[in-house]
């Protein structure tokens, strides 16, 4: 009498995974409750089993489904958003300003349901995810009907869904709670990487970790820059360091290891971490290829992930596979580097050892759960079909397959796609619901593009000065030069903070004048007994409302000012100007008293000028006009006091020179 | 009063690839017989035109038909067949063979039909071919309506089509003749390499050329070793030979370029040679990562290519162009190399520069050819659109969209894919007759791998040796030695051919021993004025029907030999052994005539083997059993003369000591 099942899948090309790498050509699948029962001969399995569903999979493989080792899911809605920029552009510039604005929970619920379509077209039937709202993540995983390990982002940075990180560690201490007894849903921690933790991030998670039993998600040595901080920082590589900071005392997921060193490889096979190296997304951030042959060799519980969409761009598992297997060949000159059957490992066996759930899933293997993806083969761009070598199969899936091919998915013994339809998921309402918020930071990132004001606040630390400044400014002689510092400190003209400085001044200028004008400033003290170490600072200013008196200059505009804390090339990227025009200057500056009103007076000397000087400009700053007529008129005294002729008068900016 | 055209394109965002980059957001192109009318806004073309036929591409980009720079089109019939080889066993063990038996003109006109099929499906409209039987690439491709440069292959070796080089020659030659008034399809030669050609094979190319005024088509510096060899014969990198025997004295596409060094840089751009970086192939076959950045910045036309199917495996251009963009950064380090808009340019306005045809294609600009895809945008892995930035669109593009988002597709304003139907090509018969084609070619391969002897004749020069082989072994004293040496020479017992040997023997073995042993030979003469340099064999020997006499043994059996000119490993990865023993002998060898019949005289010592001997072989071989047995006779007759006593025979073979 045969058996019952719930479903059988028959007569496709059967890849198991297992040990043995055992193919089953004719082969079938049967499947009772959320498990695997059997896998072998389809004759053999319909003799034995009376199922209450039979799917013909003719012309297929059946695989099991595929594993996303790495991801930031909700970051779907970020896709296309900026690409070809410098890490620090890409981050600081568009990611972290957008994600401190948009990214709250439906943000990350939609973005999640986006992300979950595309990955069950593709095959994958588990991810493992880092981000903010991990809640919102897993009950987005939970409805798709996905296998997922959602890991709360902590770091020592404000966060869109935490202000510090003790708020955060209270967050995923209750997201943990709330969901470690769900069956398909794994809750955890992720502290986000040894350069945004602290040691105590790092403690706090791994305890968290060993009390729920649950795996800690981290990045590890994504870039050689971090690795050569950490050195210098800790003394250890980012590997070294999560080790000392316990993060390998409970099970670890360990996403990238680009730069992983023979030491690190030693120790992430002693500790029993898993390794997820993202080639798509490693080779667009210009991080590198990850080791994966050496991850390989040492016997490295070895995985792969798509990273988050917005720096991959998709979450297509076929592709990171066909990267898995081409990259080590074309970085090392061996064509046998990483063959086809390794590549697809990396995504299924070997893939569920990187994220500690071998037990469940990664093989087609009675007991196992039944998480497959069933794969048209020997469509046009991958026929014909070849089967005469037993690795023929493995070649098809890992250098012609694609997402597109995958025409069902179970996961759990449960339909999420079937011949091509998506089963828990409305995919016309999640593709309005994500062009919606995408619309949303689209016209705010519109706006900012040309305004760059707004540009200037994305990047923070901005602070708007007064609106109206008031100025002359005069080329001089050496013997004016002598009798104003002669003048300073006599009963008129009191002075403080005397100060000399060398000014290396940047100005980014658009062909379109209404843009404004931005100013990169590096002021050194160059008197002893001044501050150490130079100031930087990037002020904006808009195209003024221009005055003129008899010899001053009243320019009403905005203008805000920040802490540079970026290089230059970041700045030049950021914002593009059209020109970029450099100005060194010394300065001798004084604030000075005058009639009981404050004034600026700086005696400056242009380097590498057609027309150097020196120049004698005389300022004042405030919020009212009528304020700016009076100061005006003093300017006029001050001038005339200094014996400073109409003639010497320039009424344009150095810049403009 | 509105201008006729044939077709007006609308709605869509048109990305021009013009000089200017120029994005039309709500854009149109009118189509006027072969030819782009006018690009411009939906609104102001309508206003314009009174069009045959409006087509809406709301939700799509209208890009430039894209250009597959380096392709061998028919040997999409080979994809998936073999892969994760070292080249010489990908190259000699499995395509040569398979193309020597297999291509012929139907071959040829298959596989580019399945070729077209999924090039126009991925929104290929021109592509560069080389291969055997060009006319049929020629009459494939014009009968699918795409635009075709098909290079006659020519190279000094025989290949399917020529037996010899000057046959090649006059191929080429009848080829360009037939088709050059085509408008569509430009005939060409192409001289396979500089390693596989002569002087002379490039002079007539180039004078082929010059003549019909058609480009040269060639390989140039794909691998290291290439270059490296080429150094060494040429003096010159493969640049500079093909520079010195006239290839770029007329219009040249160069493909791979992986190792173009700076000065042959300088030579590209001077001499305006086209070179076609194939990235998925240049990984795949380890070749490397061609310097595309370095091309850019120095001005040299660049084109992108997949290379043939069987080493990438597919034909899709935005693979190749997402690789184009990732390579560079990833290789560098820098994530701005190579940015989007560049990558795509590679396919469309570079990528005609780089095959001469800028003139005709490459970018939407009225008065060029209708040559366009249709790509649908915001598909689920594309989703969602961003267009605040305008090169969004090209992010879109280079990043996140497949082959699978073509939905239309033109070549000179005809429909050659609508709304995802391909209308001039039947699929499921071209997936028919391809799938025949691979199934014959997939039983040759599985009869040959099961069949040591296919195997072997498959990479030629074998030769079958005499049927029997009657033998004695014995472990001999050193006294017995001196005797035997003693009689050597005296009136019994004349000798020829003595001569002193080390042999060092490998043999592959398999588990299932009906499938023979090969034997690995690499014979050194030791003796003064003997051959110089070791001389190589291998030798297939089936298992034997085993027959014993008082003291020898027959040994009826086949056993083939052929020089082994490839090394250990190539053999090693071809065969795939279970089992590899290594022996290394010295041995003192006679031919000897004893009662006018031939026998070979062995004395071995074996090195690093636990019982070296000295042992005596006494064999002969002949086709006949019954002189075997006659044989067998005087091989007990001289085993008495030495004084061999019975106890001294050995039975087994060395290798099975």
């Amino acid at each position: 009498m045969r058996q019952a099942v719930d479903l059988l899948l028959i007569n496709g090309t059967v890849v198991t995974m297992n040990p043995e790498g055992s193919v089953v050509a004719d082969g079938a699948v049967a499947i009772r409750g959320r498990s695997i029962a059997d896998v072998g001969p389809t004759a053999a399995l319909l003799a034995r089993y009376e199922a209450a569903e039979t799917h013909d999979c003719r012309g297929c493989a059946i695989i099991p489904g595929l594993i996303n080792g790495h991801a930031h899911v909700p970051m779907s809605l970020l896709r296309g958003l900026v690409a070809d920029q410098q890490l620090d552009v890409w981050l600081f510039g568009y990611m972290f300003p957008v994600e401190s604005r948009f990214a709250d929970a439906n943000f990350t619920f939609t973005g999640t349901q986006l992300s979950c379509a595309e990955m069950i077209r593709g095959g994958t039937t588990t991810f493992v995810d880092m981000y903010y709202f991990e809640e919102e993540v897993a009950r987005a995983a939970d409805m798709a009907g996905m296998r997922a390990i959602c890991g709360q982002t902590v770091m020592r940075l404000p966060t869109p869904d935490a202000a510090s990180y003790d708020e955060g560690l209270d967050r995923a201490r209750r997201f943990i709670e709330q969901w470690h007894a769900h069956d398909r849903i794994v809750p955890t921690i992720a502290p986000h990487a040894p350069y945004t933790c602290t040691d105590t991030i790092y403690h706090e998670a791994a305890a968290l970790c060993r009390r729920y039993g649950v795996p800690l998600v981290t990045h590890l040595s994504e870039t050689a820059r971090e690795v050569q901080e950490s050195r210098a920082e800790h003394e250890a590589t980012p590997f070294g360091y999560a080790a000392r900071v316990g993060a390998f005392d409970v099970k670890c997921i360990a996403a990238h290891g680009v730069h992983a060193t023979e030491d690190d490889i030693i120790t992430i096979r002693e500790r029993g971490v898993g390794v997820v190296p993202c080639p798509s997304s490693n080779l667009k951030l210009a991080s590198g290829v990850a080791p994966i042959r050496r991850f390989l060799e040492a016997g490295v519980r070895t995985g792969l992930g798509t990273d988050g969409p917005a720096s991959n761009d998709d979450q297509d598992m076929f592709t990171e596979i066909h990267l898995a297997a081409l990259l080590p060949k074309g970085t090392s000159g061996d064509p046998t580097a990483v063959p086809a059957r390794e590549a697809l490992a990396l995504a299924t066996s070997r893939g569920a050892q990187a994220i500690h759930l071998e037990h469940l899933i990664g093989s087609l293997v009675p007991g196992k759960r039944a998480d497959i993806a069933i794969v048209e083969l020997g469509r046009l761009h991958s026929a014909p079909r070849y089967s005469y070598a037993p690795d023929s199969i493995y070649t098809h899936l890992a250098y012609s397959a694609r997402a597109g091919d995958v025409r069902d998915v179970l996961v759990d013994g449960r339909w999420l796609m079937r011949d091509r339809a998506l089963t828990t998921l409305d995919e016309p309402d999640v593709l309005r619901r994500a062009q919606a918020i995408a619309d949303q930071i689209d016209a705010f990132l519109a706006k900012r593009e040309v305004n760059l004001l707004d540009k200037i606040l994305a990047i923070g630390g901005v602070q708007q000065d007064e609106l109206f400044e008031v100025q002359a400014k005069a080329k001089i002689t050496d013997a004016t030069v002598e009798r104003i510092v002669g003048l300073l400190g006599g009963a008129d003209l009191s002075f403080s903070k005397a100060s000399e400085r060398t000014q290396y001044d940047t100005y980014f200028t658009w062909n379109d004048q209404a843009k404004g004008r931005v100013r990169l400033r590096e002021d050194h003290r160059v008197d002893p007994g001044g501050r150490v170490g130079p100031k930087y600072t990037i002020t904006l200013t808009a195209p003024p409302d221009r005055a003129e008196y008899p010899s001053a200059v009243r320019l009403g505009r905005a203008r805000y000012t920040a802490p540079a804390d970026r290089t230059l090339r970041f700045y030049r990227e950021y914002f593009q100007p059209d020109q970029v025009v450099e100005i060194e200057k010394h300065r001798r500056r004084w604030r000075i008293v005058y009639r009981g009103e404050d004034f600026a007076l700086n005696i400056d000397t242009l380097r590498g000028h057609h027309d150097p000087g020196p120049y004698l400009e005389i300022k004042s700053r405030t919020w009212s006009s009528r304020d700016a007529d009076a100061k005006a008129a003093l300017i006029d005294e001050l001038l005339a006091l200094f014996g400073v002729p109409e003639q010497a008068l320039v009424m344009q900016e150095y810049v403009e020179l």
